[in-house]
């Protein structure tokens, strides 16, 4: 049958990540391979109560079908929030709810791209975005990060000599690297976007995970009109529920709404009324300093067993929040080869080359801290030192 | 910002269906406009208790990220009831699970469809179908409902002259005319298919709500290997939990797994744990019993209605399940015109031609009778069958 698939699917691969986290199910492996929060901070008492609520006092409707664009109440409550916190300006009509942000991105690749336009993403990239834009037969152009956002002389030059779709970017303790664009970073970006007909995606699903380090303003604070901002409630509440949204201008989001009827009718509406309800009734930001707490105390731990374990040769990002910090191993050294040693050692990590369109990253690695305890990450810190140690040795 | 969006965009629109039922939210409108179960029949109970298990049991589980495929004892229990009531010998792994049976539509449409390939829908067709698919930019070959099923002269012929992708058919009380395939008509298109490179997409979400007649068996029970069947928990159980199935053999499930995983990761974790709590926990059979019994009562008012009142000349279907009657008025009415002045008597539903590819069903309009008690639906087809009269009456 295979000559009946869409040419899309040909370039479409499972997510090494998630094969990766199929093996790590052994309970004697230690990973920091996955992308999980930790689920010790899940309100799951406090999201049981809210559930028993919505269905106690309106179930008739929190269970029947309803609007694309998700239930307005909630749809308010992330305009005010930009609002007041991001000091964004935003109406509920330029909210949709998803299905987790990556919906938000499979949307966006709907509703933007022709197979052969061009994308820039950061390198290393988001594997997600990846996946969902490679769908629709985009041609990525990818440009380096640098310690505090990308390379914005080479963005330029790419956007100068490239007639570009989209640019997608994770703001705030990037999805693999950890780092986080500075405010000169994000001015400059707003400055290059301002004249220029490129959406640009301000994809931003860890900002509340901040804990160290000074809050920056999102760049949509500094462009409009061609700023797409993704935001999305799995680290703040839970992923099961598969709740983010898009906010995006009144225009973009009248063809938003199409694609997403045409996908799916609307998010799960019981999860939306249960998260709102939640939200209404709790302190959010309370239980969000207390994420940021744990996940500081992962983090440190994570960074002082590296300090104090690692050959001195591999390089670390100390990130301010987020999930994960990333590797970079002397350019001799193939991380596929440690992984496969790291498994004869119960350790698992993402080898970077996963968040590569090109060949690059091979000498990198994607370490996660928010989903092991600290003793974990301690034992599995050892563990990769001992089999990293051999390698150098080996390959010297 | 228009010449950023893809070629795709240009012939999605909103759903007609989605815009009248904002119209129809006035409380003084007897609407037979939507496609909504009835939410007295939702277990709204039986589901709060379900919510409460599995937060207490597993909650740090069911609100964590999980597997694309779906929880996997809901797909046993799916591929168990295939093989017990529909005698379909499925695996689970032929069973993924989607954000309704919308979502099965768009991952079929991103798996197969090439822009310019052939798909052939039924006339008058589903319309999620046509949305869902029209994002893929298909060519629709639309072949025309007989009582029984399809017409498989011109659909054989159809497929002589075309090299076709897909065909969608809906088997079961189908959406919108409420007609049902004979045994004889899925025997016949199961020997069509047999030889060829064409995928069958039994759509059957209406296929437990058969209130008279007898159940006839699946397509799927007499072709194997290029069929995919789509299900759906929105009618038995409820749709604002957004939950259905594909099952499709392992070589198209592969694809459609790659594509699920870049459209959203997985569904709703949480609904999942709660409506495989719901199976287990109660007779589901007996459940459905009410919701038959319940649809029997309203199609026997909406029947009786429509002879009552009705201008003899007017044509309509009496469906064996489901939630649609199908009425066709004289060739030379405009259900169109019919629905601007159904208006002014505060009662809607919705005009045929949406479900139309072609120019064809002017003539022709949709009634749902799932979501209007009996009163509303007697009170809603006099006053229907008052402007019809006057229309008719003006149009000699």
């Amino acid at each position: 049958m295979n000559n009946l698939f869409a040419n899309r699917m040909a370039n479409a691969h499972k997510s090494f990540i998630r094969e990766i986290l199929k093996v790590t199910a052994d309970p004697e492996v230690i990973s920091f391979a996955g992308g999980l929060p930790n689920p010790q901070y899940f309100p799951v008492k406090d999201l049981a109560e809210a559930a028993a609520r919505v269905l106690a006092e309106d179930g008739e409707n929190a269970l029947q079908y309803s609007t694309t664009e998700g239930y307005l109440p909630l749809r308010q409550y992330i305009a005010e929030w930009y609002s007041t916190k991001k000091g964004l300006e935003v109406t509920p009509d330029e909210i949709l709810i998803t299905n987790g942000s990556q919906q938000g991105l499979d949307l966006i690749g709907k509703v933007f791209l022709n197979a052969g336009d061009r994308v820039i993403i950061e390198r290393p990239g988001y594997l997600g975005a990846i996946q969902a834009f490679s769908i629709f037969e985009p041609m990525f152009i990818p440009v380096p990060l640098q310690e505090d956002g990308i390379d914005t002389d080479l963005l330029e030059r790419a956007l100068d000599i490239n007639e570009v779709k989209l640019f997608h970017t994770v703001v705030n303790f990037q999805n693999p690297s950890g780092i986080t664009y500075s405010k000169q970073k994000r001015l400059e970006l707003a400055d290059i976007f301002k004249d220029r007909d490129t959406i640009l995606i301000e994809d931003d699903p860890y900002g509340e995970l901040r804990f160290a380090g000074e809050e920056v303003p999102p760049i949509s604070s500094y462009l409009q009109g061609n700023v797409v901002l993704l935001g999305s409630f799995s680290k703040i509440v839970a992923p099961g529920l598969r709740l983010g949204w898009i906010c995006a201008p009144e225009d973009v989001m009248e063809s938003i709404v199409v694609a997403k009827q045409a996908s799916d009718l609307h998010s799960n509406y019981f999860s939306q009324r249960i998260v709102y309800k939640y939200l209404c009734d709790h302190d959010i930001d309370e239980h969000i300093a207390g994420i940021r707490e744990a996940y500081k105390s992962q983090r440190d731990r994570m960074v002082s067993s590296i300090e104090k374990h690692f050959p001195e040769e591999v390089k670390f990002t100390r990130p301010e929040g987020g999930m994960f910090i990333w590797v970079t191993l002397p350019e001799r050294v193939s991380a596929l080869r440690l992984f496969d040693l790291a498994g004869g050692e119960n350790v698992a990590f993402v080898p970077g080359s996963a968040f590569y369109v090109d060949e690059g990253g091979k000498n990198t690695l994607r370490l996660n801290f928010s989903n092991s305890n600290e003793d974990e990450i301690e034992e599995g810190i050892k563990r990769l030192a001992k089999v990293m140690k051999k390698l150098l040795a080996a390959d010297k």
